[in-house]
């Protein structure tokens, strides 16, 4: 008889991602497809069955007992959405009963720590910090999008970036070394206004999240107008985690997920601001599908020590 | 012999105007037509040439000997394009010589004072503050568009309100009347995150202006939260024009234009800044058609009376 088995996807806006694992928490199978956002993404059903059918094809045969999708935009109005695009994936690959859908958020969290509660922040393109309880979301800061929020993302980074610049260039502004970085970055000659500004709008405001790395790097070669907009970043990153965590900031696990937040100067601001104001280290989030696949073993009532392991494995290198 | 004339053309994003004057500052016929801004109108050129015609239509048989465009985007990189699409929109009625094409800010400026040079103040939809010499931009401060600057504009209030609602509603703000007054203007329930959000990211940014009366409107019932935006917005507008003045400040005119300084919070708090700042008093702008046919009378030698007999006349309301 075929191993019993989980499934953990996780599926946001330029990759999606899918894990088989065990119910020892031993990963057999990975898949990875493209982009499954259901408001941006061309075919997310699509991506979804292709990163579960390369999953399952790699862990052979095996009796799936549980799934979890964590997808981006699942939750509140995107829900049912959501819910039917994983479902339609599921069920063209023939797959028994159906899948549990949540935000990616809580596979985020669930990618760091193997508690039943606690705090994620997640800041990479966009930015959120949210209250986790069972796999569900139960309270939300932020991750309102470029243009209302994202407070401390990449792209809001990159904006305050290219502000700084232009208001160097008029004399509203401090002469900063970003005038340079950023001009390079975006292929135009330094020092000229209406070429940073011809080749700003016509992208999409969250590809501008790509110039991010710039100005962290510029802030750590100690230019002052690059230090105080990445430790704005990491203000506005620690008050949305607060007021998320809560009264519980220090009793339950902290996560941090996302690429602000592997390492730089905005995730060592953001760590050691955790641990001045409330004593607490933080985890770091494991792959999303790893957290996905961690709740499905928990709901499928394996071991802390199994999801531990899962946790600890890390996914296979893309081949 | 038909009276010598000018004419004078305000094109900007939603309306242009036109005016056609006596040499001594008479309004002898006005023309308006749709909006001819070369980046965001569907046909620029067909605009200035239904403006311009019915102005010279009303203005019978007049013989013209100079004009000039004041045109949305005409500065710098769009000097070339602005004056290829005025050049054809002139040439197709037949009308003698070239006309002179400037920058709206350069009309906003004409159109409050008489004087060869000057800061110009203009908040609307976006902001910008200018020294503006010899009907030339000399120095610029912002007008670098809603998404990397317009500091203090109508979008950038409304998209601070927004933001401070959907702050207040997930805790990482105070509580304000902007919450229920915005959600109304928005026609979605009071309260609901993703509501807000699914109301405002369809829209284009720049059409969020049109929720700044809200904003200034709260703050003139007393809301802490909506004060604080207003008065960030008035001291942004203060700190561009402070810059763009540069040492002349308070020895040439100020002139303000635009929706947000003609009354109303921050056109108070602006002319209070003005005051207290530089001691100086700020003028009103009247159309920047008049504007432009100010500049045009004073290229074609009227005096400084018939200058100001023209911007005192005001426009004849649209029938």
């Amino acid at each position: 008889m075929a191993e019993h088995a989980i499934v953990g996807v996780d599926a946001g806006g330029t990759s999606t991602r899918c894990v088989v694992a065990a119910l020892d928490g031993t990963v057999l199978g990975c898949g990875r497809a493209g982009g499954a956002n259901q408001y941006s993404s061309p075919d997310p059903a699509a991506s979804l069955r292709a990163a579960l059918d390369e999953a399952l094809t790699a862990a052979g045969g095996v009796r799936v007992v549980g799934s979890v999708f964590g997808m981006a935009g699942a939750s509140e109005a995107g829900h049912a959405r959501a819910t039917e695009t994983a479902t339609r994936a599921w069920n063209a690959l023939e797959m028994p009963g159906e899948p549990y859908v949540t935000d990616d958020i809580c596979a985020a969290f669930a990618a760091g720590s193997v508690a039943d509660q606690g705090t994620v922040l997640i800041a990479g393109t966009g930015a959120v910090a949210a209250y986790v309880r069972d796999g569900a979301v139960a309270w939300r800061c932020d991750g309102d999008g470029w243009l209302l929020g994202d407070e401390g993302s990449a792209v809001w980074i990159a904006l305050r970036g290219l502000r700084a610049v232009l208001a160097a260039l008029d004399g509203r502004g401090r002469p900063t070394a970003l005038r340079e970085r950023l001009a390079a970055a975006l292929e135009v000659p330094p020092g000229e206004r209406e070429r940073i500004i011809e080749a700003v709008y016509p992208r999409h405001p969250a590809e501008l999240g790509l110039l991010a790395p710039e100005v962290t790097a510029v802030a750590g070669e100690g230019d002052a107008v690059a230090r105080e907009i990445v430790a704005g970043a990491a203000d506005a990153l620690l008050a949305s985690l607060t007021v998320a965590a809560g009264e519980r900031f220090g009793a339950d696990p902290v996560v941090l997920a996302g690429s602000l937040l592997s390492e730089g100067p905005v995730a060592d601001a953001v760590r050691a601001g955790i641990r001045a104001r409330h004593g607490a280290v933080p985890l770091r989030a494991s792959e999303g599908a790893l957290g996905a696949a961690a709740l499905a073993l928990r709901w499928a009532g394996s071991s802390l020590a199994a999801r531990s392991t899962l946790l600890r494995a890390g996914l296979p290198p893309a081949t």
